[in-house]
């Protein structure tokens, strides 16, 4: 299979233009996988609830046409963060899109600084989609510093992480091949680069989106300062087999009555 | 306090050799803890269980009173690995000694790969030990590859990880930074150095020996190829603030309801 990212420079608050970015990035692109980054759409450094509300979208609101668009375009499942509001909450989520179809929301468990005051904490366990060809996990940037999360991901079955991000601290894309060699998962990272300057936040975001595959080799890394799009061949079932070596197997080593 | 490791080069199954070279290296040392190598007396690749057997020992055997004598020659609590016999089982563990007392033995959980022929899977959760001045938790060798060990120690308060090692693949080093970072503790891997042709194996040992920092740091790294001792200044109280920022603290923000 086909599977990559596309790494943009959002413009806080401008949906339109920013939705405009990810086609002419995406132009002439065949994939099975396409992973976008967190909050694309919108930006991501908020300054008040309410400023975010008013980005804030049902499930099937325009951030989900525009990828229900990309997805027909490219062929491919589209993963993507977006404000999700249910009721008066607001969740940091990305959706997961295929053609016509909303295969489902995951609502960021792991919320990271600020983004306490903005958000409600995912409410929802991490899921694992099955789609054609593949099963897709999903986790949200800050989520990986948990190593709780790649793990309950995998043990679910999945054989690669999409995971939409908007970095600022220099650690995810060094860490992610130990998430992945600890797993056997492939894990497509779709940062964002530029800078936010809102409120009480100056936030570098760092770009290097990163595909790392089952191994923890590093197979894919973007430019730190420049919109990109990256694609690889990868082969999903090889995350299914778990064993080291003939001795060690990967879950079935794991003794979960000794941990906490 | 001072902390650090010896990295050996054993001989297999010559246990007063192996004893020597750590006085040699210790000489004039004064430290509050020293990490020695997994398995540091007897050496590492066994061909059988009968072999596993003779250089097997009880909890208060010849390499703990060994132990002892280093304690009390450097001031340190000493950790090192040596083969446990209980009954009819022989167990791949790490003892922690401090002057003429045993406070505990560790047995390893994780075996790696043909130990599973020779060792039994340790039967006891990872513990801390409370010593003067800090707490202290042991893993050894293949345990770090599970990010369960050194989580479990960590929330069971751990401030620094001894970390006895008889490393071969090339992972540890470059992911204990991450073990550290995600628990804010401190870790001290002491591997050994040579090469083991013995039996199905032929195991070049990476040395390398690491101190890793609470902040994913590397403090101090050894050679690849020379027998080596590494004392660092730390302060194990700085592993106890588990705040990442004003809104994020490591282990709060876990919701273990929604990990598999």
């Amino acid at each position: 299979m086909i599977a990559g990212y596309i790494q943009t420079d959002p413009e806080f608050g401008n949906k339109p233009k920013n939705f405009r970015q990810i086609f002419s990035l995406a132009t002439d692109t065949r994939a099975d996988l396409l992973v976008l980054p967190e909050l694309f759409a919108t930006g991501y450094t908020f300054t008040s609830p309410e400023e975010t509300a008013q980005l804030a979208e049902p499930v099937n609101g325009p951030t989900a046409r525009f990828m229900m668009e990309l997805s027909k375009l490219t062929g491919a499942v589209v993963v993507g963060g977006f404000i999700e509001q249910e009721e008066d909450r607001m969740y940091n989520s990305s959706l997961v899109v295929t053609g016509e179809t909303i295969l489902g929301s995951y609502r960021k468990i792991h919320l990271f600084n600020r983004e306490k005051l903005w958000f409600s904490g995912g409410n929802k366990a991490p899921e694992v989609f099955e789609v054609a060809g593949f099963r897709l996990g999903v986790m949200i940037c800050f989520d990986w510093f948990f190593p709780e999360t790649a793990r309950t991901l995998a043990l679910k079955g999945a054989q690669i992480i999409a995971h939409p991000s908007n970095l600022v601290m220099p650690y995810c894309q060094r860490s992610m091949p130990l998430r992945c060699l600890e797993n056997r998962v492939f894990a497509i990272t779709a940062n964002r680069i530029g800078r936010e300057t809102r409120g009480a936040d100056d936030f570098l975001f760092t770009g290097a989106s990163q595909i790392t595959g089952h191994k923890g080799d590093i197979l894919s890394q973007g430019p730190v300062d420049q919109p990109h799009i990256a694609l690889v061949e990868l082969d999903p079932t090889a995350a299914d087999d778990k064993n080291l070596n003939d001795y060690n197997h990967l879950f079935n080593d794991r003794n979960p009555s000794f941990y906490y």
